[in-house]
Parts: structure tokens; sequence; C-alpha cells
């Protein structure tokens, strides 16, 4: 089977489509390709949604990301991952990731929001039956919780390829919405007694706990402490 | 109209069914109503998924928890909330919320997972058209971002009434699925030279950031430099 890798194309930017411009806060939205990647990467989640028996289901998983495809793994006997195996031409998808960087507090109930930045995917998932781009896309997974992990770990044997399913879904329709800044309060509730602003949220991570089993003689990674 | 709020059972877990019973991992899997409340309560947004034209949406956004009913909100000129105020007998739903809690490393490449707490509530969202159950919803949403900040702001006006839709989901099909702890690494690969262990993962907040424009006689209330 040919591996067709989607095009790297030169284009800064994805195309918008109908599903990728929103009813409302187009100033918010963009396509940029490095803000989404950016986005991307830095989540270790994503929240992918697909259809089943006619109703919508939202599940987190892991992913990774090699350029501008995204990979996603799991047991063989999991519902969507035999879904993306079973549908012709593949599954219907929708794969979304979001950070929240900080509560929004305006003197209003109304104005008040969060700052985030998201990226929303459309398209469909096919799964990857090539031996060589499941491995790929295995590394991809690892690496994307921990960059260069896959070089630093066993890597999977044949019986774990074969337990495995992975889909991949390609970044074609794709936007990002960011929001920054304090609150948008209106003009005559500026006076009012309530504090407004933002109150900043980052992910942060505390000191690695080795586990139980592990041989004392074996050091912290740099990769880790270096967080 | 009447509001027939959802019976707040005092059974302890949510029933199982078909859809909240998982193909795998049942043994992370919840219906604890305390443990879902408390998922759902630390969390600033969830992933809200729904199908339009036939394929699935999930979008990121802010939520609200009074009992046993989940509120969302958005300008009455959202998709979503369109779609679920035309819908009948309402719109089919997917909101999941989940808390990235740690990195886990082991030897092997395939046993690389997260620590999570992640909660599923399937159900059918309806528009919220009573003005006193909209109020209480709108206060909730903003005292979901900061525990009692609806009494430290200007409540809605009618014209921030009308301007947002409001959609209410009772949790009534629930699970949720934690994991926790270190790798499970196959015993052969206990040997094998690589790091093992967990990175934990937690939000932190940084300082809060008055707005602009301010009065610096307004102090930062205690309720934000409490966390």
């Amino acid at each position: 089977m040919e591996i067709a890798m989607p095009d790297t194309s030169t284009s800064a930017a994805y195309q918008e489509t109908d599903r990728t411009v929103p009813a409302r806060y187009r100033d918010r939205t963009s396509y940029d390709r490095a803000l989404v990647h950016g986005i991307l990467d830095a989540a270790y989640v994503c929240h992918l949604g697909f259809v089943r028996d006619g109703a919508p289901v939202v599940l987190p998983t892991l992913f990774g990301r090699v350029g501008e495809r995204l990979y996603i793994h799991g047991s063989t006997g999991s519902r969507p991952l035999r879904a993306a195996g079973q549908a012709d031409p593949g599954l219907p998808v929708c794969l979304t990731v979001t950070h929240v960087d900080g509560l929004v507090l305006a003197r209003s109930a109304f104005h008040h929001s969060i700052n985030f930045r998201s990226v929303v995917v459309h398209g469909v998932a096919h799964e990857v039956t090539d031996p060589q781009e499941k491995r790929t896309a295995l590394n991809a997974l690892v690496d994307h919780v921990v960059p260069g992990r896959s070089l630093d770990s066993r890597p999977p044997v044949a019986k774990e390829l074969a337990a495995t399913a992975v889909i991949s879904l390609d970044l074609n329709e794709v936007s990002a919405k960011v929001r920054t800044g304090g609150p948008n309060d209106d003009a005559e509730d500026l006076a009012l007694p309530h504090w407004a602003g933002v109150l900043p949220l980052a992910a942060s991570y505390g000191a690695p706990i080795p586990s139980d089993d592990l041989d004392p003689a074996v050091a912290v990674p740099a990769y880790l402490t270096a967080r």
C-alpha cells in the first residue's frame, strides 16, 4: 500500500470552509498553520468526536502529529478505532484541542469569559495499515507526550503493533480560536465597585516520581528535569 | 412553562447504560455521583459534541452545574444553541470534561500513558426558556468559573438575557474514567535502562492582573488571592 502523505503546503494558512468560519468572533479565529501546530503540540489530550448510532460521542485521547497529519491510537477493540477501520471511506470526526490560559472577570456577569487557545479539525479518519507508517505514528504519539522519548524507550514489538489500532486525520479543514486580554466591560459599568481583570492559569509540572520498581541507579533524564 | 428539575436521586451512582460501559478498562470507570460532580466542578471548559449535517462537531465551551443539571450558554446566534432550540425534542449531545494529572513514562513505548480524570455525559440538550431558570443558569455559569462571583458582579439585564441562549443537559447517562499511578511495564522490561515513572501535572494560578481601566482603590478579592 502506498502511503500518501498530505501536501505539506507552502501556504502559511489553511483554506477557510463553511465549517471553519464561525458565526461569531471571526476576529478571534485564525487559519495560520504555525499557530495551529503550536496549539496542537502543546496539548496532551485532544477531544475526538464521532457519530455512533446517530448520536455524538466525544472521548479524550492522546494524539501525535507528523507534519500535516495527526495520529490517534488505541486498542484494536476500541469502538471508534474499529469504526474507522470498518467505515468506507473512513470515519467522519472532529478533533478539538483547548488550553485555558486565564479566567476573565468583568464587572458584569455577562462579560465574564476565559482566555483560551483552541484548534478544531474537521475531517475523515482512516485506519493506518502500512506497518512503517504505523511505527512512525506510534513514535509520534510517544514523542508528543515527551519529545525524544521514543528513542529512550523500548520500541513496539510485533505483538504490540498487532494489538494497537492507529487512525490518521489530515490537517485540511482546520481553524484556531484565541482569546487574550482583559474583560470587555460596557462603558457604563466601569465605575462599579467590582474587581475586574484576569487570573492567569497555566499547567505546571511537579517533581518526577520514579516507579516503585525502578532501579535507583537510573537517573531522571534531562528532558524531564528541564521542564 | 413548568421547570421540571431532574430527580436529585438518593442513589450514590448513575445507572450504567450501553453507552457508558466501555469496551475496555472497566476497572477505571466509575458511576459515582460525587466523583463525577468533583471532576465536572474542577474544569473550566467542557467539550460539547453534537451532529451537524451528519458530521460530528466538538466545541470547547464554559458550563455550569446546578445539582444534576448542566447549563451551557452562548449567543442566540451560536449554531449549536440555535440547533438545540429548533430541534424537537432537543439536540443529542455528548459533553466531555478531562483533566490531565500526569505523564506516565514506561520502559516500553507501548505502555506510555497519562494519568487523567474524565467525565462523559450523553443526553439531549434543551433550550432553557423559563426566565427564572435562565437567571439561575447564568449565575451557575459565572460561579463555576469563580465560586460566589455572581454575587460580586452586575447581574444580567433584560437586553443581555435576550441576547443569551442557554441550554440544559441532565446528568443521567454519565460515567467517569480515572487513571492514577505509575507505568504498567511488562516484567521482562523492568531491567531496561530507561527511566520510568510519572511527571505530575497540575493547573497553577498566576498573580491576578487588574484591568487597565480598574480603579486602583478596588482591591483584589479574597476569593482570588485564596487560589
